[in-house]
């Protein structure tokens, strides 16, 4: 398979073997230092000590930080910033799923930038301004589903509150992503199902969300049909490198179109993550089709377009919705939340912290306190 | 109607009246002087006269320079750096189509760049590299067709010899667009339909072009069922903002699809603009269904995609062909190379320039000295 170069604003290096040109495109750069930033279970596997030891064979030094694990915190981007400055590197590699990337822009953010990560929270009155220079930083995606990659955002949690905050801003973007599918060939089928449905879940909230953003919609519905057509080979055929090609592609495609914004799909994923501390990805699975329902009538001829773009020969908003259904199944994602393991008693809370959040404002239809109560409700089966 | 930033990667502000951000915008990166570009054309009209106003009214100085029409050549260039120097300005502001785009672009290379422009001609051998600074430049599109506002090309020709020289580097590229369909709504039935054809031809193409770029497909293919839904009422109602909005929208997403590149269709256009002095989008207008014809079976399923986007009922390949064939007969462009008034005679040259055209490389299916005779012959009717 061919490698390409893409620019919709981050250069997306993309293909099989891509992960290859990463040092060189580093010394390129006259970096001679980076500190290559990943999870604790990546760190672990073989993958990990090829791409390390292909760094060296480049003539790179590098300094590895792996002491990432769960949803990531603020003392592991201090940890990752203490040991970027103890080694004296001059840039990073974030490798690994939206936690490592998303550390690995935490700590380029911190180097030059003073005070306290959380000084830089978005919308935070008072926040400190992003006035200082990034160190360069490339990605280098081993899932395919947040597309953190290609996003401006970093969700980093306080140790202590559990509570998440949102750092956002374009200077955060990677400078240079290598898309490599293979990569992400040996998560696990869960893992695959998992993500794949929230990759799947940006491209149809983001078509749907309210708004004027044709560039978006047409990245959107791409990457809609590309998920569609690859998530089941890509949790059954876990080698086949054709449908990880398409998912990695399909969830770059997802978080470069919802900077028109999401929906209330994702409302209630991150009710469930903090309710539930369900995995984001599962989470929206889980909901897709019980809170789309509530977009199908007066999105009907969005639906339509979606359900014609994947080929189904019933185009009306029912059967786009039983397709959601039947993709679940066949790529294991439990049906509803009773099956998911959600005890019924947290039904008031989700209501709560979802009608928060702050995705669902883009959704195309208003959504109140009473429209999260019914499609939790109708959620729970 | 509310105006939106997008960025991939110029950062677009589009909408109607944002025109009027331009001048704030340059004030807020520290400028002072923009030599604003146009043309004679548009230099004459009070579209014109009003922005500039505007412009003084946010306290800018600015010189103007307006010596560009029919296809733009070198000395007009030159004519330009000698104007930025002599008013001694520190960026750039075109303003108008292609030509006046082209120009700026041109314009701003050579104010830091040394040497002769056409020494910076894409793949001549041993051109100058583009390793100067560009001053800050912004870019106004009044037509809404070739897209040269996103793009990364210049094509200048040659005083005396009229061969089209292209300049292609992503530094040309301007660093912010401000599309204001408003400023569209003077353009003329013919110079609408003309331009227009140009913007949905490149979605066309850039959707069948060969290659894996799902993000350049979903662009074109969503760029592709604005412009097919907004041509005729642009044309036939020039007042209509939406139908100026989506063609203008259309256009710029053509040209940010066609980096994955284009067709035959733009080969034969070529060789009828050197041989037939014909229109750009006007030429690609009349040959449209009689080239992609040659596309049209062994991309089947592309042209079935495309039907179905537009809501074709018949959704084969001769369907969107005969589509094509209307859409030409209401907006008035000619049938066939007879009634567009090329003589006969040109035939073989029409072909012998075609055949090296730079475009047709990336047509799905391969063309040949034998293709373009088959292809013409038929377009002469």
């Amino acid at each position: 398979m061919a490698t390409y170069r893409f620019s919709f604003p981050t250069m997306i290096h993309f293909g099989a073997g891509v992960r290859r040109q990463a040092g060189l495109h580093l010394k390129e750069k006259g970096l001679k230092k980076p500190l290559f930033v990943t999870d604790r279970g990546l760190g672990a596997l073989p993958v990990c000590h090829e791409f390390l030891e292909e760094l060296r064979s480049e003539g790179l030094g590098y300094a590895s930080f792996s002491e990432i694990w769960g949803n990531p915190v603020k003392s592991q981007v201090l940890a990752g910033g203490a040991a970027y400055r103890k080694h004296g590197c001059d840039s990073l590699i974030g490798f690994g799923g939206g936690a490592a990337l998303d550390v690995a822009k935490a700590i380029a953010l911190l180097i030059n930038h003073p005070g306290d990560l959380f000084d830089y929270e978005d919308d935070k009155p008072g926040a400190r301004p992003f006035d200082q220079t990034i160190p360069y930083w490339i990605a280098l995606p081993t899932t395919a589903g947040t597309g953190s990659e290609v996003g401006r955002s970093s969700v980093v949690s306080d140790d202590e509150t559990h509570l998440k905050k949102i750092i956002f801003s374009p200077v955060l973007l990677a400078k240079a992503v290598f898309a490599d599918p293979e990569l992400s060939r040996e998560l696990p089928a869960k893992m695959t199902a998992a993500t794949g449905m929230d990759a799947l879940t940006h491209c149809v909230e983001a078509f749907l969300a309210k708004g004027y953003h044709p560039l978006c919609d047409g990245i959107a519905l791409e990457g809609f049909r590309l998920s569609a057509g690859a998530l089941v080979r890509a949790v059954k055929e876990p080698k086949n490198l054709d449908a990880r090609s398409d998912m990695l592609m399909a969830s770059m495609m997802g978080a470069i179109a919802f900077q028109k914004g999401l929906g209330l799909t994702h409302s209630c994923a991150h009710a469930l993550s903090t309710v539930a501390d369900m995995h984001h990805g599962l989470a929206n699975g889980v909901m897709l089709d019980h809170a789309l329902r509530i977009n199908a009538i007066p999105t009907a001829e969005r639906f339509s377009r979606m359900a014609q773009t994947i080929g189904l020969r019933e185009t009306g908003p029912e059967n786009l919705l039983e397709w959601f259904g039947r993709l679940k199944a066949e790529v294991g994602i439990p049906r509803n939340l009773t099956e998911a393991g959600v005890p019924r008693d947290r039904l008031s809370k989700l209501v709560e912290v979802a009608v928060h959040d702050a995705c669902h404002p883009s959704n195309p239809v208003p959504c109140t306190r009473e429209t999260f109560l019914d499609v939790f409700s109708r959620a729970f089966g």
